[in-house]
């Protein structure tokens, strides 16, 4: 007499979520530095100090009737400017405040898209690997998701699985790179590739076809590696950005949507987001975030942090046998698992305390998701770990 | 080729956003002194002090990570945990803090309910005059809303047009007292024949029939009126709450789902609303204000000043003729107008730069809501407005 599938998702606890707990549990017998918890992808580095200098300033200096009151539906003006500003300083994105929508987090951002664009029949694809959300997010739209398996070589597209994928229904394309879980960036050859292949079939099909490029790690990028800004290659590109994990805010809920003109110019895609937020009850993305993200919009938290710990966990790992393609950002690495079940691998890392996410809940098996936001000392700690577990495995 | 729903929604200013937005206009022509703006329902009053000397203080004494950090997706356990105390002290509630989960906002918090609890065929059952969003939301379910028409004499309910509305589809009743437009508050008495009339159904339908109880004025009530709690006449009420209107904090959305246990005992309640609340993106509330609000539950901002508003307004518009029943609660006055077509009578009260909302949109014609969320210097400057408007209207 509920929604089954509410009550589904509000029960059933994911896979991720149940790790960490398990971890906690773990910790209070065998205590926190034997468990070697790389489950959650919580940003471990604090916010730039601006943040909170920001913040403090706003509350001691603005009227608070103002600072705490409703801003319009899209985000205040002022801030809108300012994230405007920062796109064209950074990407030349001929960004207009009236182009973007301060969004309640990328999830809020994605839900909007998602619900603006879906209409009955539409099929949305998404490539394995892929943040097991996208799925939930879609389905309840009553749209379906359409999966691309996974490029295990280099995880950029399989363009082959593509071509055959795409047809009439297709709604959107949802890229997201730098890739949760694969840490992969997709190259500016795949970016145009893709672009090339979906300019083509937009024409074929007599619509447009969306990229709704999910971009919270758009800053977690490292040395060597560039991200492609996608609305330079394909007019139809709409972007989902979170200051989550940039800024190392992932609790204050705010990023936005930034629907280019060239995105807006057959249909009226801002408008249908506006919308979409409006009856999911997304009044406004939080006020005082809204003005404190825009104007730390420049910045990032140290990810110099998260560039040791890739360096130290990939030589580790590779020392101890893993393959591993070099993750170009996002702060994890998806291994191939050393057997080709994921899920017994991962209950066999479990039994060595090391917490680790099957690569199957991601759209890929055979894979593991090793998070490594995480205290550095927990890394070099863990590698002997890491070895038993590949000695346990070569064993059998 | 988009959700076309989401389109209209997201053009179509509400006429309270339009006459707002007029009032701007006009006031850079004629002067903000002379322009008589009661459209807006955004608090007008400061936070309490307090409000940001918590926030002020956990920015400057806690762990930025764990401070802006996700928190479980019901909310942090210690602010659950506070608001479940606070409940407790203020209404015997019985609250555990596993029965709260913490919302974005009153809108975030009725989706998840609504979302969480409709079905296929399922309808919600609203009372004129009404908040014009549930119909947004209730349709967005794909459930429908049944309208229950006002009650012009006191606005407490038309038991007979309810008794005739429920129906084994019926699935809640969404009940908002003290109410947005009229500011009525429903009685005691109202509350008992509602629970039995419910009870009754419900028995005799085989399934409960809920209550959702939106309460973001539940604070904002005046002398010899008290709001009863719901939850304590009716075992299937899951209540609605926000900080916007009690702490002046709209655009922090904050707000909360109290499902207690007498309501999640048939059904798991609370876990379709975290569902549901899942589905749409609602990772979590913002974690800073979370906190905050929790710390600042058992306060409100000084109220009395929109009991002074209320006061000088009430008795202003009584001595030139328009009647009005005394509102409990809110902010928002409901006069009948002085002529049976609303929106003529706002179009002939824009004439004189009085800004008011037709009662059409709450479902009520011949009515109109006075916002009196503003300074009461501007009541005193508009009377002579409205007691011209009265003039024009005996005139005609």
């Amino acid at each position: 007499m509920l929604s089954e599938k509410s009550v589904r998702l509000g029960t059933a606890r994911s896979v991720i979520r149940e790790l960490f707990e398990y971890g906690k549990s773990r910790a209070a017998i065998v205590g926190a530095e034997n468990v070697f918890d790389f489950s959650i992808g919580n940003p471990s580095v604090s916010p730039p100090a601006e943040v909170n200098a920001a913040a403090i300033r706003l509350l001691s200096e603005s009227d608070p009737v103002a600072m705490h009151g409703y801003t319009s539906a899209q985000g205040d003006p002022a801030a809108r400017k300012m994230l405007a500003d920062s796109l064209n300083r950074r990407f030349s994105a001929g960004a207009s405040p009236d182009d973007i929508y301060i969004a309640t987090g990328a999830a809020g951002a994605l839900c909007g898209c998602l619900h603006g664009l879906a209409c009955e029949g539409d099929e949305f694809v998404v490539f394995a690997p892929y943040f097991p959300e996208y799925k939930v997010f879609i389905e309840k739209t009553g749209s379906a998701m359409r999966l691309i398996p996974p490029d295990i070589e280099n995880f950029q597209i399989d363009f082959d699985a593509l071509s055959l994928a795409l047809n009439p229904r297709t709604k959107a394309v949802i890229v997201n790179s730098p890739n949760n879980p694969s840490g992969a960036v997709y190259s500016e050859e795949t970016v145009k590739k893709l672009a090339d292949l979906l300019s083509e079939r937009s024409a074929q099909y007599g619509h447009p076809i969306y990229i709704i490029s999910d971009e919270p790690y758009r800053e977690i990028v490292y040395e060597g590696f560039s991200v492609p800004w996608i609305p330079a290659f394909y007019p139809y590109t709409i972007v989902c950005y979170s200051f989550s994990k940039s800024l190392s805010v992932p609790g204050e809920r705010l990023g936005y949507v930034f629907v280019p003109q060239s995105a807006n110019r057959d249909e009226p895609v801002y408008a249908a987001v506006a919308g979409a937020l409006r009856s999911l009850g997304y009044v406004s993305a939080p006020s005082l975030f809204q003005r404190v993200c825009a104007e730390c919009a420049d910045l990032t938290a140290d990810i110099s942090v998260y560039a040791e710990n890739r360096r130290l966990l990939l030589d580790g790992l590779r020392s101890c046998g893993f393959e591993c393609v070099e993750p170009g950002g996002t702060f994890y690495l998806f291994p191939r698992t050393l057997e080709p079940d994921d899920i017994a691998f991962c209950e066999k890392a479990k039994s060595l305390d090391l917490l680790i996410v099957p690569g199957s809940g991601f759209g890929c098996p055979g894979h593991v998701r090793i998070s490594y936001c995480v205290p550095t000392d927990r890394i070099r700690r863990a590698l002997p770990a890491f070895a038993k577990l590949a000695e346990l495995c070569r064993a059998k």
